[in-house]
């Protein structure tokens, strides 16, 4: 699928759009969900313009995991939690509703997951688990 | 976690149970999940003993994500599924049900996916689709 540069992450990207940023570096960027399935949610995207995993190049996946790994560990440190889950959605058959390639990461169960991309989240207490997360970086 | 060496997936790579295989090499394993929440829903587990996602060391993770790519591609190929959902549950909590870290290559619509590790598949059904996986790798 060709990339559309004008999606909401590649918007974020670039500065155009705001995002509640818990890490950034030169080729990933992890912000938290705004419609988050639990309290926590977080996104972790690469900064090279993919739409799905299997169009991204594997050094930036092998990259990106890694930091996923890093934001994960952040997470069950700064909220205490007991499990995760790793969701990445490719195509839109498959539930992926911004096509630039996202890693979800989302504390607790799967069990008790919020239907995806559902409803707005509260965004001041999205805020304050960010600094809690950033904190345990 | 302490690794528990008698987890299924430490006896599948040790070859004391069997598995419908679709791609090994001395880091990697891929094999059919028996109890699929879809049709081609497949496993990617690294061979390093590692419980959680958290816990494999990031080098392991880095080689594992590329080849969940590279199966991921096969599957779309060879099954012409629209979307992938990958899925790594990190806990019990997260509704982690084997104690060694593996990823979830699950074709289609997160919409439709079955409970997780519900019920036993059709194993003849399974293996067909390993070796059409298999041929596209």
């Amino acid at each position: 699928m060709s990339y559309d540069d004008q999606n909401i992450f590649a918007k974020i990207l670039r500065g155009e759009i705001p995002a509640i940023k818990v890490y950034e570096d030169e080729q990933v960027l992890a912000f938290m969900d705004i419609m988050p399935q639990a309290d926590g949610h977080t996104l972790v995207i690469p900064k090279s313009p993919a739409v799905t995993l299997l169009d991204l190049a594997p050094d930036a996946a092998a990259y990106t995991i890694q930091i996923v790994q890093k934001v994960a560990k952040a997470i069950e440190k700064a909220l205490g939690v007991e499990g995760i889950v790793l969701m990445q959605l490719s195509g839109a058959a498959a539930g992926q509703t911004v096509p630039h390639v996202h890693f979800h990461l989302i504390p607790s169960s799967v069990h008790e997951l919020g239907k995806h991309a559902a409803q707005m989240g509260d965004q001041e207490k999205i805020k304050a688990l960010a600094e809690k997360i950033k904190a345990a970086l």
